[in-house]
């Protein structure tokens, strides 16, 4: 088999060629190429002690609209660590550097992370300002607990990651719903971590129709069969609820 | 209400003040904290051009195993861009500074990236040497075609992308099986981006026992609820599979 062969051979279909087309144009090396954006400008503001999954479950979603560039931003450019101390993921731009998004999304964090961004002027201003000419605003987890914080949610209703719930509602003028993700207006605010890819493919049916998020979710192979059915704290045993925030709190930095 | 109050009722339930003690004793700033590793020690090998969900979504999983300790690794330590060259995770340690792991996981990537990795001979080197005394060898997406790229999948069942199956069968002495995860003695394969989360579950209950991985599954919330459900390739529209590789050939870089 030629190499040319073995590479044509690598994903079936009448695409193939294109896909490999793409591919044998790309710059080498890890240069940082960026691609023309005629789509989306999405931004995500990575703040210290995000958790993982929150910002990059939706960017692997919502960075194959058609044209979309996704940013991270946060306050200073260079890696920002996520809860548990464990990965970096580079901020390429600084919040001084980025006036105005199609979409602003602001993930969740631990403890830690929440409490020092609810109390960040700089981050809440700069959240303000982008809200005002956004698109969609979007959170994901108790990044909603930022959005409150900066006044974005005042009377609306809301969802965020499942112990926090009473903490929202308690704290600020917000109606908790225990959905996967709830949309009030222009903001659309997500329940914990994993479910910031649902909300993903909601929003990307609103920029781009639901042909396009259905071949997303195809191309992320995106059939959930997780092994257990234990993901919905309405339905937890509270012991499981106690074990789940305890591997939490001991994961965290 | 006073702060302390504040911090006390972010999280519900008793195991609060716990999960704040945690938080309060943990490093300030963005220093890289390091937490002493009484669990599984854990590699994601990061590789120019990798989808960016592969590698994060098991992480943020695995995090959360007792005493776990994941490290994203690479040829080189430093930022490594994914397949749309939008965002870069950073790896903390080169592969030279590897030389054992309880768990190895190696993502997949787009065409650019899986070709370059799979005739990477240090890297496939490196691959072969951790699997030698690995307690388990995972992959998510083409990260598979890397594994048998090192000769580590002969003569068994795996998955890949669903775009790569006939490849990888007509490539490999492998036999591809349609699954979410595929376990061949101490090997998981996983289907393609997403479904990393699915097997990092299925792996924290061979570590860790059924209960610490529900508990996990409710940590992040894992209670996946897609808009459409048009994530698996065997039932999809050949229109849309089409539609599907080309916006993630023209997502890449």
């Amino acid at each position: 088999m030629t190499h040319s062969t073995t590479r044509r051979a690598m994903l079936r279909g009448s695409v193939a060629t294109a896909v490999l087309a793409t591919a044998g144009t790309a710059a080498a090396g890890t240069a940082h190429a960026e691609r023309q954006g005629s789509g989306p400008n999405i931004g995500i503001l990575l703040y210290d002690g995000y958790s993982l999954l929150d910002p990059t479950g939706p960017a692997e979603v919502l960075s194959r609209l058609p044209g979309a560039k996704v940013t991270m931003i946060a306050e200073r450019r260079g890696p920002v660590r996520t809860d548990t101390g464990d990965v970096a993921v580079v901020a390429d731009r600084s919040i001084d550097e980025v006036g105005a998004l199609d979409v602003l999304l602001v993930p969740g964090a631990g403890n830690r992370g929440t409490i020092a961004a609810m109390g960040n002027q700089v981050l809440l201003d700069w959240i303000r300002r982008i809200h005002r000419h956004s698109r969609w605003t979007t959170s994901v987890c108790t990044g909603s607990l930022v959005l409150a914080s900066a006044g974005l949610l005042d009377g609306r209703e809301a969802t965020t990651y499942w112990a926090s719930a009473d903490y929202l509602e308690s704290r600020f003028d917000v109606t908790y719903r225990p959905e996967r993700y709830v949309r009030s207006g222009k903001i659309i605010t997500a329940a914990g971590v994993s479910a910031g890819v649902d909300m993903a493919l909601h929003l990307a049916s609103l920029i781009a129709g639901d042909t396009v998020a259905k071949a997303i979710q195809l191309a992320v192979e995106y059939d959930p069969q997780p092994p257990f059915d234990s993901g919905n704290a309405a339905h937890a045993d509270p012991r499981l609820k106690e074990l789940a925030l305890r591997l939490l709190a001991e994961s965290q930095v």
